[in-house]
């Protein structure tokens, strides 16, 4: 079986400009960098506010197992299948971060026959993005320590500074660290630390702004910490916000690359999907939408913390209105959710399969109370046995809902055209009406509950006195109006990510609540999430290199 | 009076494909970043190797003052002057570093008509160069973490590290850091601290490698720490080079751009010029001289510290015979060498003018040692005085060296057409004869002691035990045979920055003596150096922003 990085060296990538024009994308909006990618400067793209929308399509997915699930794959590859059945169609997708890509294998940029291309320069550097949000960031803690040192005129108290700083890296030994150490010249000693660049603010920021107006906007907003008398301290007050906007000019433009069938896509910002709202950029999505007939998006993780994001922040945000949604499923993950261990997965096994189902159910009730038409599409393994596709299959039309088969790894655009023309169906149906799950001016505490309830189908919450205390300041402050981004696991519904399938009869627990103002959301932690990963007994990085000849070895 | 970013604004680019066409650059070679950029892919130019070298000159200056001497502006000048008279000439240049940009205010791209475009992008994030090696330095700290982290099996001193972390930011309070703080899944705790990237010893090595091969030989060659039987430990050790290239790949072809008269300019490499050698990549350097008839390029600070680095290291490093040198001055900066306060420094004062030649004359006398013909190019400002520019010159033609006025900032070219003349003369003469200052195989100690006599004019050196120490060390570690990169004040011959002019009397004390076995070189510290700025009280950040229409504003 060839590699994911022989096949794409393999592929027929044509220029960019080639790519460009299919979505009539005129040639000076666009800034090269080099032959396969482009910055789109959007604003040059004339009459755009004037053109229709296209279909919004959201693919998302069961809780993820380690088994593995396909989701980008199935996205690339219903882009592909679209085009096939001739919808001119756009993907957006998210970019990845460094720092996983040197910590266990793997880019993410799709696989097989459904990836996205220059699939090595995707997963490097690409086009800077997230080294613009890493400067930006680290910029501003500058600015904050420098503000400390020059005689604190805002009052800042050090003890409350919540503005970390940030790399690409995973790096466990920076998580907490103490700064300021060394001489009095050497700035004001304090607490520390670093977070993974995709965890900053500053990249949720660059994903919810509709243009430079309102990055700036959002950037003013951003809280760096509290004064002694415990009032907020906003980025504008270090007048910070030109120069961060500044360091992220060409960030906010979205990066054009092609499919390996050479469908257009926007890969462009990647936050977090636990304590961002993991989704690729407004701007990227809302330029697809009029450039295309059909746009195929993602959001991070299972539809539990991605799609409700992707809902209740990124559509209500950006008035964006999605017309179907794609729930991926595979048999092993499924078996995984029914209780089979991990080693046994490829082995036929059907009470484990309807075991697990339950976890795909649920998320696809949860899907329909957004008002939004569902597919379950079933990403085929070549270890799933007839019997049990054929179970999934039965299993899914007794809770009404269309089930597709697709083949994309292997065949690429040609294994999701059943599933593109089910999407196409349910999309130009008129059926979907979409709405929130809640109205924004209720409580910080309803909120949560009614995620929890809702989607979670947990029992009730439980709130530490810090996360309570932590909601009163933020109403007190003026901030309760926002939408909530819960910080779960992605294992499970529950807060434990060892309660796999349907978990019932649980509480989640809240142990604190943090806020991005100026993302604009409020961030309740169900458990402790990891802002900065660490490196594997083994990294990748003792296996990459590049060869004399320019051949790169150990990336995918 | 126009701004440098007005005059910008109104020059009259070309496209970079024609800029690489003035010089044979085919388009195929070229990576295009946006059409103002390209990085240069030097394998895919055919034939290059066999192409003969064009001639070399190297720009450099008077210890700097706060006057200001204008060294890029009179080698951006000079390279269009040169092509005006018919020679096709290529620039070569350090590219800036972030953080000055949003410290204090001002670009570092040349000023006037002499300036090298498109400014905005080369002192923003230009094309990612910078971002690269703080990927790979920090890369190479987690990595080390790591390793103590899951049980160091190579028996790593946590106390003895020398490998610290980096940020393209001036931010004092990561000077000196504790680290691993935190659950004992969070790391190893130790003291660490924080560099600016520019003062990495990756960016040292991407300037100095012939190739992608010498890179890693390099970058395999770099001690991190050592031992707890104080053992150096190499970057080779930690299986960290493969990866480390991989991030460099992209990095290591030099930028193509092109000066405001459309000569092309490579901007290339930025390494620190105190604890690195300070001058631009030899590939940039290397692959220019095969595709010009003359490459102007420069070195970091005053001629003490970048001429004999440049010199020393680099030329010898990369096999170069430059043949021709300028010593850039001017009258209000050796008036401020003579003893004039800043503020005085526009009245007409030729005792202090004559009092500060003595500057001016060292630094000529001591570039003769390298067997390179010299000319000094009085850079001219308003306030020059005529009896004022007719002393400096009658002192110049006393010690038997050409001396040319130059008016670059405002003319351009056509500002420098008779130091242009006056290069050409030299270049061709046939006099240059090019050696380093001392041979290789010298004991350090009588290295650094060749340095402070021969170019400083120091009585002797100092070293402190520390230093010896080191010193021993690294010959018993068969490092000796490596040149010397002298860290010391640019602003004097001595160590003391406030002894301004030609000091004598002086010695030179040697605090601590480091090494970058990678880059090859061997630091002696000569005083507290700064290996990462602060931010001033206001810092140009607080005054830097982008409107709406994409106006940059108060970046220059």
């Amino acid at each position: 079986m060839k590699t994911d990085v022989q096949i794409a060296q393999e592929a027929n990538m044509k220029p960019i400009k080639a790519i460009a024009s299919i979505v009539d994308i005129p040639e000076d909006a666009l800034e090269l960098y080099g032959n396969y990618k482009a910055k789109v400067n959007v604003d040059a793209i004339e009459k755009l506010s004037e053109k229709p929308d296209g279909k919004l399509v959201l693919v998302t997915a069961i809780n993820p197992t380690a088994a593995g699930e396909g989701k980008t794959t199935v996205n690339v590859g219903l882009s592909m299948g679209l085009n096939k059945i001739g919808k001119k169609t756009f993907t957006a997708l998210r970019e990845p971060s460094l720092g996983p890509c040197f910590g266990v294998k793997g880019g993410a940029a799709g696989g097989g026959y459904a990836q996205v291309l220059p699939m090595e320069d995707i997963n490097l550097h690409f086009t800077g993005d997230i080294h613009a949000v890493t400067t930006a960031n680290n910029l501003l803690a500058a600015m904050i320590d420098n503000h400390l040192h020059q005689g604190n005129a805002l009052n800042i108290d050090p003890k409350q500074i919540t503005w970390r700083r940030c790399l690409d890296i995973n790096d466990r030994a920076l998580r907490n660290t103490a700064i300021g150490l060394g001489a009095k010249s050497d700035g004001v000693t304090r607490e520390d630390g670093f977070d993974i660049s995709v965890a900053s603010e500053i990249m949720a920021i660059l994903c919810l702004a509709n243009d430079l107006k309102d990055l700036k906007v959002r950037l003013a907003k951003m809280i760096v910490g509290y004064t002694y008398d415990k009032k907020p301290v906003y980025a504008s007050q270090l007048e910070a916000v030109g120069a961060l906007a500044l360091l992220l000019k060409d960030a906010i433009k979205p990066n054009l690359v092609q499919t390996i069938e050479n469908t257009p896509a926007f890969i462009h910002g990647g936050p977090f999907a636990n304590i961002a709202h993991g989704c690729n950029s407004v701007i990227a999505t809302k330029t697809a939408l009029k450039l295309a007939d059909y746009v195929v998006t993602e959001a991070g993780f299972g539809a539990d913390l991605g799609a409700e994001k992707f809902f209740n922040i990124k559509c209500r945000a950006a008035d964006l209105k999605p017309d179907a949604v794609v729930v991926v499923g595979t048999v092993k993950a499924l078996k995984k959710h029914g209780g089979v261990a991990k080693d046994a997965l490829t082995q036929e096994d059907l009470k484990a399969l309807e075991d697990g189902f339950g976890n795909l159910q649920r998320h696809v009730e949860n899907v329909r109370k957004f008002g939004v038409p569902v597919v379950v599409a079933i990403n085929e393994f070549p270890t799933d046995t007839p019997a049990e596709v054929s179970l999934l299959t039965s299993l899914c039309e007794k809770i009404d809902v269309p089930v597709i088969l697709t083949q994309v790894w292997a065949k690429g655009g040609e294994g999701a055209i059943a599933l593109a023309n089910k999407v196409v169906e349910l999309a130009e149906s008129g059926t979907a009406d979409f709405k929130p799950l809640y109205p924004l001016d209720l409580p910080i505490k309803a909120k949560i509950e009614t995620i929890a309830k809702e989607i979670y189908r947990a029992d009730g919450v439980e709130f530490s006195s810090k996360a309570l205390k932590n909601i009163q300041k933020f109403e007190a402050d003026g901030l309760g109006a926002l939408p909530i981004c819960m910080a779960k696991t992605q294992y499970s519904f529950s807060d434990d990510q060892k309660l796999l399938g349907a978990p019932t009869g649980f509480k989640i627990t809240i142990k604190d609540v943090k806020i991005s103002a100026g993302a604009g959301f409020i961030i309740p932690l169900a458990g402790d999430i990891m802002r900065m990963p660490g490196l594997p007994k083994v990294p990748a990085a003792n296996r990459i290199d590049i060869l004399e000849d320019g051949e790169i070895v150990g990336l995918f």
